[in-house]
């Protein structure tokens, strides 16, 4: 039995809000990576308009009837298209829950926002950047009530749901307790045996910007990234975007160490090879798209933190370091590295932070976020909150804004509930790499550089199922036997950082 | 009394298809600068995607019907809004005389083309690439049929009003004619005296890629295009794109010679400055846009062949040359520079042709061109016509293919009918620049770096009208008090390269 022409004409109306959507990723990449600053204005004008086109293709009221129609008699459909038309039904929910003139105010503002919050950071000139953050504050919290009324949830997890499907606050909250309870007092711990090692031998620089790139592109490539099908630049803050037939990867490089740059590059390419290895007959469609942002997130982190800060990584990638900083001694051999790739500290940079420290400084985020939405916690007071919160999470005070509630452009752009699916990433990165280690040799392959064993395991249990799982949940229980755990992520700490 | 409902209405949907066709754009320019070869094909159907929405914006019924009231009722118009009325109709008619499906399948099969051609003609390899030129060429005459029945025009007219508003064969015929009648011999005639006098002292390198490149970026700076609001990449094929706050230029460096890169650097600039200079209050709206192709090619060639190939600007480049190149003695004064500046050839390349001969290049496409498109000339033919009219025309017989039809992309792009606005703006801007130096002291300003004055005559004259005028003549005869005239062009050239 043939699916039904409603189905078939969703397929295609589905088709063209995908192009829309791939074009505004092509804007804003320019805008993030090569744009001058004075073509931002009308970069957000060109943005913001072709939101409104998207937003208008979905709230379409002959949409709405073609996916009443098709569901109403779904029988003809295998379970790939199944699939596909309850992601068609998931977005329009998120798409007709706001506004047209809602969408392209929210568009505008966090255009405008993020852009200024570029410079405005720079100068540690909050003054000039609160207007803009009350906004796309006062905007969000608008499409958060939209949303809520709509899917009857509460704002903030009507927001985390446009970020991954079905994330509640309830799923995290009994994970980031679990988190809170066994964190402070492990860092504490491994700050404490690290000190009693002593400092790690310096590695020696000059460390230029043109030979950190040559490396990552070598790395990026032995990891299985084919650049006829993507490319690495240069951004504020390291991203990946593009589409599966060209991942647009970027990092930003400081000449005093090898080392940020270098793991960004690795981060962002775990993303681009999830983009990579979708399931192509599903291109264009919502069921061929990526997971939400904890499955994207996990991918990138088996990368970067599970894989390659290994000590089998780590036995693989020494001589190339030594060899592309003209390295030399102890202080370029593997012990000597896993010294400075597991380094702990109680930082001030999320992006910059330590597996151990980094879900504190997501879970203050998380804690913010909730009480700016809210209006429990009001603008004005933000830096004396975020300062008191990282001094009783990470342990540390930032004596600037900029290094403070300013790191981030999230907010600036717009972007609430986002940040728990970092650490939620991380959880699903361990979970997998610990059920990738029991089928395939991880250590074995990965010390030859391979990436293949695990790539592959990957894109069988992850990539290729697109979004034909319902939840993160539900592909995690297919992949591992269990949905999101905090046990994995906390047994490959204690195995990595522990005193055993 | 204010504008029409109707009119105001029409103000906004211009702006949208305005801005979809500013991130079309985008997506180009990416295409031709950093898009790896792998991305071309989804590139190729978002750009198609959004050619399909702009033009359904454009057919869409009512338009039609706002676009009558406006004109019914235009007694509230001021002469601007009048204008951006009549362009909106102008632009309305060309989109609405083709089929959706017809430009879908023109956008795709252009892109698909245009990217074959690339390697292709690398290869030396037609065969690979004629099936592609020859849909390209079934769909342009289709295109241009629909459009002929529309407008009742002939179909080569047809496409050449999507150019340039206005522009006909029977405008260009004469003056090619005078053109056909006096280039070849006094092209023969600058030939013989330049051997007389024997070789230019040659200007040793090496011209690294980087040196080019920084000084394109000073001279631009030099003539007043600013970086804040645009940049400056590597194609394969020069071009100018993007929006007025955003100015997108390119070139393409050979370490074997500073002077193609260094001009087409001063070309294209001359195009973004145009566009920088738009009226900013008609930003978004069709009468805010530049004139056609003409028009347009008159701005960079003003700045490229009149002012900067000219005594007064090679006197202020000459020392700076020297310094970018380390460069020494004789060879690097104003007076060799001027030979090889000015240095006229029997050459196969279009784009690398003096200005004597490029008219040439330029008939012999436009004469081909309508034979295909009519059929007259079927593409197995093409070779040996093309080889016949480079002999007959230049005096030049191409001893491959990549060199000789193969060379440039327009055709393989779909752009038939746009070879000739190139002389044509050769024409204007001779004519421009005349009126321009009747105005203000070019040499004096030029010869100090100082492209103020021009710049300002040019802005007045031609840049802040944007699309007020209805055609390139009427916009000339404003400017310089006549439409447009081979005489100021001959008079330029013989005043450069003649005996007196």
């Amino acid at each position: 039995m043939a699916p039904s022409k409603a189905y078939q004409a969703l397929e295609r109306r589905y088709r063209r809000i995908a192009l829309v959507g791939e074009a505004i990723g092509v804007l804003e990449w320019d805008g993030a990576t090569v744009m001058p600053s004075g073509g931002a204005e009308a970069r957000a004008e060109q943005t913001a308009m072709l939101s409104v086109i998207a937003h208008e293709m979905h709230t379409d009221p002959a949409l709405a009837d073609l996916l009443a129609a098709a569901e109403a008699d779904g029988g003809g459909l295998d379970e790939w298209q199944a699939a596909n038309l309850r992601e068609m039904r998931r977005a329009w929910h998120h798409a007709t829950a706001v506004p047209s003139d809602l969408v392209e105010a929210a568009s505008k503002a966090s255009s405008a926002s993020e852009m200024c919050w570029r410079t405005a950071r720079h100068d540690d000139d909050f003054a000039r950047l609160r207007p803009h953050l009350q906004r796309v504050l006062d905007l969000t919290m608008e499409i958060a009530r939209a949303k809520a009324a709509a899917f009857d949830l509460d704002p903030y997890d009507a927001l985390l749901d446009g970020f991954e499907a079905g994330l509640r606050r309830a799923e995290i909250e009994p994970l980031f307790a679990e988190l809170e309870a066994f964190l402070p007092d492990f860092l504490a711990e491994v700050l404490a045996r690290q000190a009693a090692a002593g400092p790690a031998l310096p590695l020696e620089g000059p460390f230029p910007p043109e030979k950190q790139k040559a490396l990552g592109l070598k790395l990026m490539a032995a990891i299985g990234f084919d650049f006829a099908h993507g490319r690495l630049d240069e951004s504020h803050h390291p991203f990946s975007s593009g589409v599966p037939e060209d991942a647009r990867i970027t990092t930003r490089y400081t000449a005093e160490d090898f080392q940020p740059a270098l793991m960004a590059v690795l981060h962002e390419t775990g993303h681009a090879l999830y983009g990579r290895n979708l399931p192509k007959q599903w291109r264009y469609q919502p069921v061929g798209g990526a997971m939400g942002m904890v499955i994207h997130e996990s991918q990138s982190l088996v990368v970067e933190m599970l894989a390659c800060r290994s000590d089998a990584y780590l036995g693989f990638l020494a001589p190339q370091l030594a060899e592309a900083f003209d390295g030399d001694g102890d202080a370029w051999r593997p012990a000597n590295l896993a010294r400075h790739a597991r380094r702990v500290a109680r930082g001030l940079i999320r992006v910059d932070a330590d597996e151990i420290s980094y879900p504190l400084h997501v879970i203050l985020r998380y804690r913010l976020e909730q009480d700016l939405l809210s209006g429990a916690l009001a603008l004005a007071d933000l830096p004396a909150a975020w300062n008191e919160g990282m001094e009783r999470l990470v342990g540390v005070r930032p004596p600037d804004d900029c290094d403070g509630y300013m790191q981030d452009a999230h907010w600036y752009g717009g972007h609430f509930g986002y940040f728990p699916t970092y650490t939620l990433g991380a959880l699903a990165a361990a979970q997998l790499f610990e059920s990738a280690g029991r089928a395939v040799d991880l250590p074995g392959s990965i010390a030859r550089g391979d990436f293949r064993p695990l790539m592959a395991w990957l894109t069988d249990n992850v990539h290729r199922h697109g979004r034909r799982f319902e939840s993160h949940d539900a592909l995690l229980e297919a992949a591992t036997g269990q949905p999101l755990q905090a046990g994995p992520f906390r047994r490959h700490l204690e195995s990595r950082y522990g005193d055993g």
